[in-house]
């Protein structure tokens, strides 16, 4: 359980499979993000129906709503969400540090304020490793303490020890765990920080390695506001020295960025934005993003995306998802989210199957080409 | 074409079959409504999967938005909205008098203005009938003028004595554009007007029939504000001048509406209390209608409805459905839409095969017991 194999490499690009608990996963994958145990506007059938293998459900906002012991009455996250394929769970660093409002950072933990009900709430390695044992999801991950893109060396520095010191903690916490439920099948992943400031990523990633042996790495703390090149630059650099070990870039992202980190050796990723941005009209084609409000789709009778097999493509007119965003229906909003992540985890599919044909490079080239130039963006 | 087949009774309560270009119908049927060429928050996907036959949509909203000329671009209404079984369309008549604002009626036809972008529009018998048919749905409804449920006589009697000019325009425009291109089938049916006052009805209903020979009747401007009881009541003593013609009881309803008419001899209905209800947390079951936002069902593992085989009730959990509404998920407006659509259709399907077992009163007594009594609306 929780191997990892390599199919395929073409330069740093990989094609692996994941085994979990409940299903294995063709990487490079991009997770659906379902942050209150749903993915916003999409079922279960329609995860189902675009082929999503992994899907990410959050520490946080479950906990404050409708709190773990409601789920775990529910029979945990997979039977909550009646998604039977397999789950991640983050840890809820990345939304404590995140919140507006107050937080009170120490050694021991993050007080908050939920946003929910405004109420004091405390998660600490500990407890963020217990909630997600109780989810149940397939893989956990530490509870870290995330710094903004731009934080200087001494800030940076400070949270990545921090988050040293807390990911032993939470995988003492989850050795206990499962010391007790055998049977409990679940991974606990750490989280590599370190802000832009390459000699602390690879001495924090040196430090992650000897502190145990994982099952999987994520990296942590970029796309958080730095430059893309610089987030770029920065898996270039790392990936030399990175073990084999399935790499979640966490939080990433849009097709472009997909394609510059799977060159760059990563396996995994999560975003909102297929969802967001459907939700907003915008949809990606391999044309480059297309906003479905503007006046040119009015009546054109052709589909959103002529190569995409998704319900929408396959089933409405561009005329007519236009006017669904209009009329403001949220049968579009739901169409068009279903399109953006059909088209991620088909642009995971055709990255899988060049590394696979050992052409990544000249294959990025020509979508980089048709994506990125054509002009409808 | 357009036949309307009794295949059962049961006291005044009839089980026919009507045939329609695009398919046929089995009566008593509900019609789920997508005004704007959408059922709200389901697809066509969802309607087929919960047994919709014929769905209603509205000729005022698609001829303000997008316009009846880009429905007509983009493959008339059924490929528009990707609906390849019957549909009927409203023809206008209901919106724009009830539409807030500025509304100018002669006996040419109603200015009114645009709520999307205030411009000024006229609808005529005439033009309500040429919208209808490029939109191209089974059936179309004759352009009809609506007073409010406690107009007093006068003021009903002058619209039903519009209306039944205005439906001598619609009948004689339909027939022409019918004549120019055959190979379009569509009927049209004719609207009674006449308020709460039974003599104007009765009145009215002679003059429609003796007005031509229709494939079917509608009743309009019940279900507007007046009192329930009036409603059954004026349906009780118009049953049995009523013909044999499929009966349209438009804009009704909700389940003890359904089976109140039913037994009064109405066999079509539309309404938008499923999707809106169900939008708003409210659902239906056999035990009367349960709010999905109550606290009690937090932790509740159990169905929504267990008897229901829609994919809301054979998939998620009551503590799971009172979630999403909780976390304001678009999926929640989904699921209850859904199950709210699937419970007025399985209830027509009951009703059917209680009026096929000769068993209808003893029916309507067993579902009212269970429906209206059990204590959880």
């Amino acid at each position: 359980m929780f191997e990892f194999v390599i199919d395929a490499t073409s330069g740093a690009a990989r094609a692996g499979t994941l085994t979990l608990p409940h299903g294995s996963v063709e990487t490079p994958v991009f997770m659906p993000v379902g942050t209150q145990g749903t993915v916003r506007a999409l079922s279960p059938n329609d995860l189902r129906s675009v082929g999503a293998t992994l899907v990410l459900a959050n520490t946080y906002h479950l906990h404050v709503r409708p709190g773990e012991q409601v789920v775990e009455k529910l029979g945990a996250l997979h039977r909550f969400m009646a998604w039977d394929r397999p789950l991640l769970t983050d840890s809820g660093g990345f939304q404590v540090f995140s919140l507006e409002g107050f937080r009170r950072v120490d050694e021991g933990g993050v007080e908050f304020q939920s946003h929910v009900d405004g109420s004091r709430r405390t998660l600490t390695p500990e407890r963020a490793t217990e909630i997600q044992w109780v989810l149940g999801a397939d893989i956990a991950m530490a509870f870290d303490h995330v710094v903004p893109g731009g934080a200087d060396l001494p800030t940076a520095r400070d949270a990545m020890e921090r988050t040293l010191r807390w990911l032993e903690r939470c995988a003492r916490r989850h050795a206990e765990l499962k010391a007790v439920v055998a049977s409990c099948d679940q991974t606990l992943w750490p989280i590599l920080q370190g802000g832009t400031h390459l000699a602390l990523r690879e001495e924090g990633l040196r430090r992650i390695l000897d502190l145990g042996s994982w099952t999987g790495l994520a990296i942590g703390g970029l796309s958080v506001g730095e430059p893309k090149p610089v987030m770029y630059d920065m898996l270039e650099r790392l990936e030399p020295r990175l073990p084999t070990l399935p790499r979640y870039l966490m939080g990433v992202g849009f097709p472009e960025d997909l394609v510059a980190a799977v060159e760059r050796g990563v396996d995994l990723f999560d975003c909102v934005a297929p969802t967001r941005n459907g939700r907003n009209g915008s949809a990606f084609t391999p044309d480059g993003p297309v906003n479905m409000r503007n006046a040119e789709h009015r009546d054109d009778p052709r589909p959103l995306d002529a190569t995409c097999d998704c319900e929408t493509c396959t089933t409405f007119s561009r005329g007519y998802l236009r006017h669904l965003f209009m009329a403001e229906e949220l049968l579009g909003l739901r169409l068009l989210s279903l399109h953006n992540v059909r088209y991620l985890i088909r642009l995971a599919g055709e990255m899988r199957a060049a590394i696979r044909r050992n052409a990544f490079g000249p294959w990025a080239g020509e979508w980089r080409r048709r994506y990125l130039h054509s002009g409808t963006a």
